[in-house]
């Protein structure tokens, strides 16, 4: 979270304005716990917020038809960040939002970075046998707006023996050097170590500008290390060796990919947080739990909030607001570890109760 | 293994062509092992095998500048199957062989499938907190020729700012058909359960063409029942509850990514075997361990044979030898028990003696 981190020396009141996305499933219960964490904040640490909720989602989507429409766009781009809870429900088909509303809005806002801090934190199980928090500190780094989530290609001959289909993935310099350059500043403030996970052996001409664009961009930033790691060479060291790696920089998929093994190393989807970032102000950037909208435990108090207020902290981190985002990542640190577990009955209180632990805990550690 | 195992049911002597590519760094030596059991299975299970020893690697390719060329297609060609050790070597860019060699000979070929098993044996340590033996026992079926490995695509404005790079995967039904019918084959003769691995909400066009034809072919296979899960989402199912998979069927690269999460799981690349299968008999098929030539421990005898032992039992089996390759299995398992770790020094033994242990469960296991 070093990288979003600003100081404030303003004696000006501060106030951010932010949109709030609740969407479906579990998203509204952890994102209700999100802003009282937030409303604790506020007043521990001085800044005030305006929230406009926007509806959207599935349950939208079905009943209006809306997905990431002129309206919506306009009603997100009038704030400073945006909380996004998690979208998806069984009845709309696969695709529809993500392509409709996700994709559509990383890609008008922008938001050129997915960073995914993979932090495997005190008192939290991890399914990886004998690792430790020491041992798994890293922040993955994913381009968010091209490669193949560009989602073009082909088909010839379709519903014939003889069709063919073909995905493109498509990489701009511009695009790469972006996250690139980034991910060198983020390794700078850190340990200084930058890894490029790519399949450059086999995908010559998306990998080679990958790789050049490190190699060149690398003279910039003599105190940062680099090196490389093909993407199932990193499924493989991932999880076995998370020590080796402070930054990892990558693409697009691959990202997608790596950063849900990632979350599993950590502890599972529930405490993992993620950043959608607009680097040039252009437009909001938006922080959401990796979870998805878990229908099948909505409403019942299951959901763990972790995600969602770790995601808070990283907007706070963003608008500058760097002592609040660190003490209440330290606050869920402190609940973290007396949990019995990562969701459903063994959180050992509902998704509310952890919320209104880790806003007490806050109070603590504001003292 | 069971898809590749056949009934031999001939008075006939048994005798079989094996082309031998030991290659580089622990290859020769992990070859040399599982050579050493086969010698031992033909004694035991009454058939012959001619071995054709073929150079070929990073060091043949350095002194002769030969990768997969006409004379060593031919030779290669002439043979009823090859057992393959490893290529590698720092000392040649990235890319060389493996397009050269590796994907060139599975192109001419057509060796469509790429087959690995993901089995935890008894005794063997996994890295995953408390998964046991019966909870993971699944085969990865993956698309050998096409989707992204096919290479294809160009840059333009290259080295300027401009520069756009696009990559193309190729998935023609043919193709992607043959895998999935012998995916549905497998799974009927297992647990009866196909899982289709992709990434179908984001790559439409090849997405579709995976999804349509799981569809269609399902119509042919009532008793085997059919799922779908994101490539992401299988990075958290797949070390948290492997269980649920019996047969997984994905693309060439999904399918190198996931299986080497797979290999994780069942311990280590040191116990993971694989198949590269010709479908039609136009060609030989393959079979490797799927570690690397790891130059770091060449000719030290810490390299673990058990993934090269395995990959003949896949093999035998592929050839209609069912029993010797269920024997040499068995006597893997017998001595991956008795190993005080999977590689180096821990293994309590050189690669040498594991792999005259494995011959001597063998005889114990025949008997
Ligand atoms: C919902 C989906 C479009 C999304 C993605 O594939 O990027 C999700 O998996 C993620 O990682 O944020
Ligand atoms: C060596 C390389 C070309 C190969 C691949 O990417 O397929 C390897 O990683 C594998 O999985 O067999």
């Amino acid at each position: 979270m070093d990288m979003t981190s600003g100081m404030n020396l303003t004696t000006q009141p501060r106030h951010y304005r932010l949109a709030v996305v609740p969407g479906d499933g579990i998203g509204p219960e952890v994102t209700d716990c999100a802003l009282a964490v937030l409303d604790a904040a506020e007043g521990l640490f001085g800044f005030t917020t305006g929230r406009e909720h926007v509806a959207a989602g599935a349950k939208h989507y079905l009943a209006t038809g809306e997905l990431f429409s002129p309206g919506i766009a306009t009603r997100l781009r009038g704030n400073d960040a945006i909380l996004f809870g998690s979208m998806g429900d069984p009845s709309v088909a696969p695709g529809i939002l993500e392509r409709g509303f996700i994709l559509a809005m990383r890609q008008a806002f922008q938001q050129a970075v997915n960073l995914r801090p993979v932090r495997l934190y005190p008192g939290v199980k991890t399914p990886i046998a004998g690792l430790t928090p020491d041992r798994c500190d890293l922040v993955i780094v994913r381009e968010n707006t091209e490669g193949a989530y560009v989602g073009r290609g082909s088909t010839v001959h379709a519903g014939t023996p003889h069709a063919v289909a073909i995905q493109e993935s498509v990489n701009t310099r511009v695009g790469v050097e972006r996250v690139v350059d980034y991910a060198f500043r983020l390794a700078a403030s850190r340990r200084g170590k930058l890894t490029l996970c790519h399949k450059t052996n086999i995908l010559v001409e998306a990998g080679k500008m990958w790789q050049d664009t490190v190699n060149e961009l690398s003279a910039r930033y003599p105190d940062v290390e680099t090196d490389y790691v093909h993407v199932d060479a990193m499924c493989f060291h991932l999880p076995t060796a998370p020590e080796r790696f402070d930054v990892v920089v990558t693409d697009n998929l691959f990202g997608d990919i790596i950063t849900d093994l990632g979350a599993v190393i950590q502890g599972g989807l529930g405490v993992a947080a993620s950043a959608n970032i607009n680097l040039d102000g252009s437009a909001p950037s938006m922080f959401e739990a990796i979870h998805g909208s878990a229908p099948d435990i909505a409403g019942k108090g299951y959901a763990n909030p972790a995600g969602a207020i770790l995601s808070l902290a990283m907007c706070l981190a963003h608008l500058g607001e760097a002592e609040a985002a660190r003490s209440i990542e330290s606050a869920v640190v402190v609940v973290l570890g007396t949990m019995g577990g990562l969701s459903g009955p063994a959180m050992g209180g509902s998704t509310a109760q952890i919320g209104a632990h880790v806003a007490a805990a806050l109070a603590d550690v504001a003292a």
